[in-house]
């Protein structure tokens, strides 16, 4: 919104001029992210203890004893997360690209199938079931993978980090490799949201690393010469990496150890969605897996713990499952689990970007 | 080092044609400092733990009770960061420029002077006296100011961010304003370093957006370009400025609450001279109170406290400095208040490389 303005009011006020620029625009996406996360979360922290305390409380299942005490700390959270990236984005990228209004619903949507699951946990524990879940993340992916492939005409192929020459033409078959994307990312994101102030920080680090990657891919000379392929537009989802950056850094003000709230669903599956959305726009699909690392290795730690019990009939790999509890359960103490897989994240990141120059 | 092997080495092999970028050598400096530290720390922790049982422990002065109970942490791992900082940077830095070297002993020398103080607390509890510590610090930072003016030749203006055409000429006061920059700088780093975590993470920070100026400051197109001051030669410092990064998260690894280890005053000492000669060797001097905005609250919180006390006589502005201390007496649980410290550093951070653009 705010660069239309710019371009209307540029010939009449000097200052509006760098409204233009990409860069100035990521950097008040991230100012207006963190403070928007940051005042608003006070009050939302309130309303959600009250109701919490009417209903009993909640402690998320399968994991150590010692997280009962957490029961009455106040989920949701992501609420604000999703909300503070909604306004920010449409705030501050173009309004007239495809890519604002697909970014902003697959967040919108995912983030409503997460909320549903909280907000019916309030009062039953339980949730909804894994497959009503499961149900409308494929519906949500669908839309949004039909709406990237019929309305945006987006690229179908998939390009090879390292491997220049190498390129994949998935045709009809991208949607649904869209949708397997979207649902794994949010699935991922969702079980590694397990302590204090884990699963934002590598949101953070990867939606920065992808946004970095994204201007230069949206900038046809910094593209050519690092040689990685131009997406017109990508540039503008940088905004949306930056804004990642500056609501997450405003919800960890109260999230981490010990954390006063949690995102809940509606913000791991949200910002799940949105890790995946920017790595598909800018045709860097791939690059997920290095830049996302961390939650690639969480998600693995569950699929092999329930393989291998289901193959050995009762088996365990980990002490239990994600592997931040496998961690728990051998005596680190948890702030220390989480500030670990923090510095992994941005070791990640740091590699994800250099490699810009490498490939 | 291995930039004079890709040097020489280039033609012969492909590979080595990569050492002469910059960028690749701030990478490896990343993972080489890292991987320094993590490995060296468990072994180092050893030995002190050891040491520390023998003279019965050391816990600060000036601190709330209930850091009676880090009595017996090892202190000193600051001595493997400034191993990693200097193996790292002798490794990747140019060697036949006068910018590595002045580097390399100024950050030895105040990490010497740091070592000696941490060293007699080992057994006599108080240090070396305040004098003495501050007589070290002015003989180093007056060798190191000397070099930068007499064999460097350095550049004796002040540029001023935000205001291009302002420069000032301090001529040999030049050589003043520089000690007084580095025994500024590593005080407040040594007055930051109160609880687990805090002082590392705005090091990293800062010697990050230093780090990034630098590089463009050593680049004539890109400095041309964000109408910043070229200063030859500068990149390489950025390979510096990521060596503090890499080291600083292996450090991290161990220091982060719960503490296993401390930096101690060879840390705090080296690395805030670090800081320092960073800003000062790419012309950015007046750059590091806003990146490193965290030492320079901490700083003044001390200054604030003693000079109200003292004109009061007995009035109390904070229930104690540095300011850290207040915010833990107010309740706030220690590992929450370092996490929101390296919030607003790492937004700090982010804002002094988004400046760039604004200037």
């Amino acid at each position: 919104m705010l660069y239309w303005l710019g371009l209307v009011l540029k010939s009449h006020i000097f200052l509006f001029n760098v409204l233009r620029y990409i860069t100035f625009r990521a950097l008040i996406a991230v100012i207006v992210s963190f403070l928007i996360t940051l005042v608003l979360s006070p009050i939302f922290m309130r309303k959600v203890t009250a109701l919490n305390r009417l209903y009993g409380g909640y402690v998320r299942e399968d994991t150590p004893e010692t997280h009962s005490k957490k029961k009455f700390v106040p989920s949701m959270g992501g609420l604000i997360i999703i909300l503070s990236l909604e306004l920010s984005s449409i705030l501050l990228m173009r309004l007239d690209i495809a890519q604002t209004w697909i970014m902003a619903f697959t967040v919108f949507g995912f983030a409503i199938v997460g909320f549903i699951d909280d907000f019916v946990k309030l009062k039953n524990k339980k949730g909804i079931s894994a497959r009503s879940k499961m149900l409308g993340q494929i519906i949500v992916s669908f839309v949004s993978a039909s709406l990237l492939y019929f309305v945006m005409h987006i690229d179908t192929h998939i390009y090879f980090p390292f491997f220049k020459s190498l390129k994949l033409d998935l045709g009809y078959f991208y949607i649904v490799f869209v949708m397997l994307i979207l649902i794994a990312t949010s699935n991922a994101v969702n079980l590694t949201d397990g302590l204090d102030g884990l699963a934002i920080v590598p949101a953070m680090t990867t939606a920065f690393a992808l946004g970095i990657i994204s201007y230069v891919a949206g900038n046809s000379i910094l593209a050519r010469y690092l040689e990685i392929h131009y997406v017109e537009n990508a540039g503008e989802l940088a905004i949306f990496g930056m804004a990642v950056v500056g609501a997450g850094l405003g919800f960890l003000w109260f999230n981490s150890f010990p954390a006063q709230m949690f995102m809940g669903d509606v913000g791991s599956l949200g910002l799940g969605a949105a890790l995946g959305m920017l790595a598909i726009m800018s045709k860097q699909e791939l690059t997920l897996i290095i830049a996302g690392g961390v939650f690639v290795v969480e998600a693995l730690s569950v699929i092999i713990q329930v393989s291998v019990f289901k193959i050995t009939k009762g088996k365990r790999v980990f002490k239990m499952a994600p592997i931040h509890h496998h961690f728990e359960l051998n005596g680190t103490p948890e702030p220390k689990i989480v500030v670990r897989i923090w510095i992994i994240s941005i070791l990640l990141a740091i590699f994800t970007i250099a490699t810009l120059k490498l490939r």
